[in-house]
């Protein structure tokens, strides 16, 4: 089960209307679809999937059903549609905005079991993936092809369920995020009909036809249907890679050194950063020491011959930024040594106060004003007592800060709570967004309605009602 | 005036209800928002605006006028909107599929003399432009910056205008299509509202902040709102460009050299695909003396060294295809040459049959489709007794025939439009789509259907009535 916080002194809105209970036989009607033991209504079952990665308080559904095939989907959409029960989809429970909390109650579509990889197509670097495929399964999939998935949000997720938040993570910068590796989306609408966001079967490397209904989907969050199948956009394996870290004596030093990277157009893959909290406490949990200070954590993607230019061309704007350390780590072994340490960040802040909770904030600002949303958030940091190391694609502008607090201490969950609206305030103050890639879901909506004013709010509204009049898919998120 | 086909006789479906003629002082109205000089019902004005370059017959709006500052924008659609009168946004008429003609009247917009460029901001890579603003005038306004916009489908099209269309072109297949370089639209809705699809005054590289806003009205040709203002992601120029033309013994052997270079990791910025006939049209007309063969445009971008190592590995893809040619041209008075052959294509074609006219048709395919459906569409023109060349962004999939027609020869006309709706379907049929970049228009509205499929439409007409209930923003169009 979740040891999370009680719902009823959580600070984050996550109270809702109590639901009617199911209609009288309805879970022997989802059995007669999907087959008895493909139904779950166990306690242990049902709070296993009312909860995600993120602490926002466990909402179990009332019943956990495992399609196995995309026709299952559309009988089981059609029978909570006509019974007006909420669904809502299910696929690593990885998310970090509590997405897959079932607020209302109702049926957990658990699509885990639906993992075929069909049509793969070399030559138009494209593949079709199920709902049960993560990333590291297709990319082991792919191996010995010369191609892969390059979108790396950190967890194993499963593909369409990045689709369905916007996932994107470290390799953003040079392969972009969810949206245009997606070339199409199979989905069941909350009725059950079933809708190709770019036809049926098609897989064209650009459209013009129509509105874009695969990028309205990318990103929804379960709010306008099932992401039943998605048609991904590969990309070539580079042929050599490299990987360093560098120590700068400032946020701005090494915001600078990432803006004059990005503009003198070196095709950087990774660019990551970590404050001096953060580096010190990677640099501990894994061992490697790191200093204590503004630290960017860089890779390289090219050929042989163009690796050394590009690797030539980062050292001097490196060194031009006062930033030292820059051993190259060109084998595997040692860049996995150095992106474990990146990917571990998260236990790593943990360990700075043993038995507490985590909770990684996302905001997203345009370049130019990291450094001064940086510094600003540590000094709300300390001067809020809040242990935050930041961590953040720095290239895109978006970081997050992995907040450490006892999530059973009202007090202390409030303190959090008010940190994170400050700094989502502060992410829209400098023209950015309350979210780049966590999703809104259960913790940002109040912060999604300043960031998009009234008539944004509407315009969202009015497509979630053109296309879920019912509000019956993923009830309680987003809006 | 336009020298256009008859309607009644035109094959596409272009013919729409009268429509009541406008309200009492419905003009003096309009005059009392943006001024008398800023309104006209002259003849010779209403048919300029009621076309754009495609050959779909002249539709003229009942009035122009010019909006001079986003709060007329607003004003004149809330006047419009009481008085359920069509409105039709005007950029630079330079669209391909009839985006502009007003077929069932109203009032155009004509927005070229809203042309402010603000908020450039070289840190952040992003500038903010208003509907009057071409991509030409921008890249001029950012000379010496080192950035450049490089979006580019050969027109001088407004940005806004190309953000309303999806534009792509040449360079797509490297700096990606107008989507992804899009970070924030200021629309004004049909009834006057005013909506920032990204929220008001942000820019952030990446969001995830709900539904993607900014996708949906990119591509949405007018029928949604007004495009009043674009934030655009903009590139580093790159430290030196080479191009060059290689030609081929088939097509087969162009696309597998296309294939080849994208599995090889070259960052391409161009690779331009031109048929045997186009090849000899375009040589011709250029007096550069292409050889009649399948030929690709290339061009290279990056920096000085890595250029040198892309060469080496462009020739060697070539040669291994049986490619020949390839002296490089790396002065910016060559390129600009070749291109130029390139950009002529048009005119080139034209010159085949003086007296005719042209029409661009555009589809595009998995690339692993390509050379069959090149084949096949080269034996359909011939077998149809057509002239239409064809050239192709091939990176994408994406290609062109420009058909050379009498279209005021209903005879002609009617086969020129039987062999469309062929090669739409044949596009469809290899998993491609019916419009790559010139968009649905009034020309692709019957092969769209085919394309989504019914859910597909009706999801399509269910955003459409959400945000145009009384459908007054470009009725006619893409639906």
């Amino acid at each position: 089960g979740h040891s999370g916080p009680d719902a009823a002194t959580w600070p984050w809105p996550s109270l809702f209307p109590p639901q009617p209970s199911l209609p009288p036989d309805f879970v022997e009607a989802l059995r007669a679809v999907v087959g008895a033991p493909n139904v779950s209504t166990a306690t242990a079952v049902r709070e296993q999937h009312g909860h995600d990665e993120s602490m926002h308080p466990c909402a179990p559904p009332d019943v956990v059903v495992w399609p196995q095939a995309v026709g299952q989907v559309q009988e089981l959409a059609a029978l909570c549609h006509r019974c007006r029960v909420p669904m809502v989809p299910f696929g690593t429970g990885t998310g970090l905005e509590g997405g897959v909390n079932a607020v209302q109650g109702g049926v957990c579509f658990d699509l885990s079991r639906m993992d075929a990889i069909a049509e793969l197509s070399l030559e138009d670097f494209s593949v079709t993936v199920e709902p049960g495929v993560t990333r590291k399964a297709l990319n082991k999939h792919l191996r010995g092809t010369g191609l892969w998935f390059p979108v790396d949000p950190g967890a194993d997720a499963s593909l369409c369920g990045m689709a369905a938040t916007g996932a994107s993570g470290t390799n953003a910068v040079r392969y972009g995020t969810m949206r245009p590796n997606v070339l199409n989306l199979r989905v069941v609408l909350p009725d059950g009909r079933l809708l190709h966001t770019a036809g049926p079967g098609r897989q064209p490397r650009k459209r013009a036809a129509g509105y874009d209904l695969t990028s309205l989907f990318v990103g929804s969050e379960g709010t306008l249907g099932f992401l039943t199948q998605a048609t991904l956009r590969l990309h070539p394996l580079p042929e050599a890679t490299a990987a360093t870290v560098a120590s700068f004596p400032s946020v701005g030093a090494a915001v600078a050194c990432t803006v004059q990277v990005l503009q003198a157009a070196v095709p950087v893959a990774r660019i990551e950063f970590l404050d001096e909290v953060m580096a010190d406490a990677c640099g501990r949990f894994s061992g490697m020491g790191l200093p204590a200070a503004a630290t960017l954590l860089l890779e390289l993607h090219g050929s042989r011959h163009s690796l050394a230019e590009q690797q030539q061309q980062m050292e001097e704007i490196v060194r031009h930024n006062g930033g030292s350390g820059l051993a190259w780590a060109q084998g595997l072994e040692e860049r996995e040594q150095l992106w474990s340490m990146r990917h571990n960040a998260w236990y790593a802040a943990l360990a700075l106060r043993p038995g507490c909770q985590g909770y990684s904030t996302d905001v997203c600002v345009p370049i130019s004003r990291l450094p001064d949303v940086v510094v600003e958030t540590k000094q709300d940091l300390q001067a809020s007592s809040i242990t935050g190391p930041m961590v953040g694609h720095v290239g895109d502008g978006n970081f997050h800060c992995l907040l450490i607090f006892n999530s059973q201490d009202p007090e202390e969950a409030q303190r959090i709570h008010a940190f994170t609206q400050r700094l989502g305030r502060r992410a829209l103050a400098a023209g950015g967004t309350c979210t780049g890639e966590h999703g809104v879901g259960l913790g940002k909506r109040a912060l999604l309605q300043e960031e998009l004013g009234q008539e944004g709010l509407d315009t969202l509204r009015s497509i979630k009602a053109a296309l879920d009049p019912h509000n019956l898919m993923n009830p309680g998120k987003v809006l």
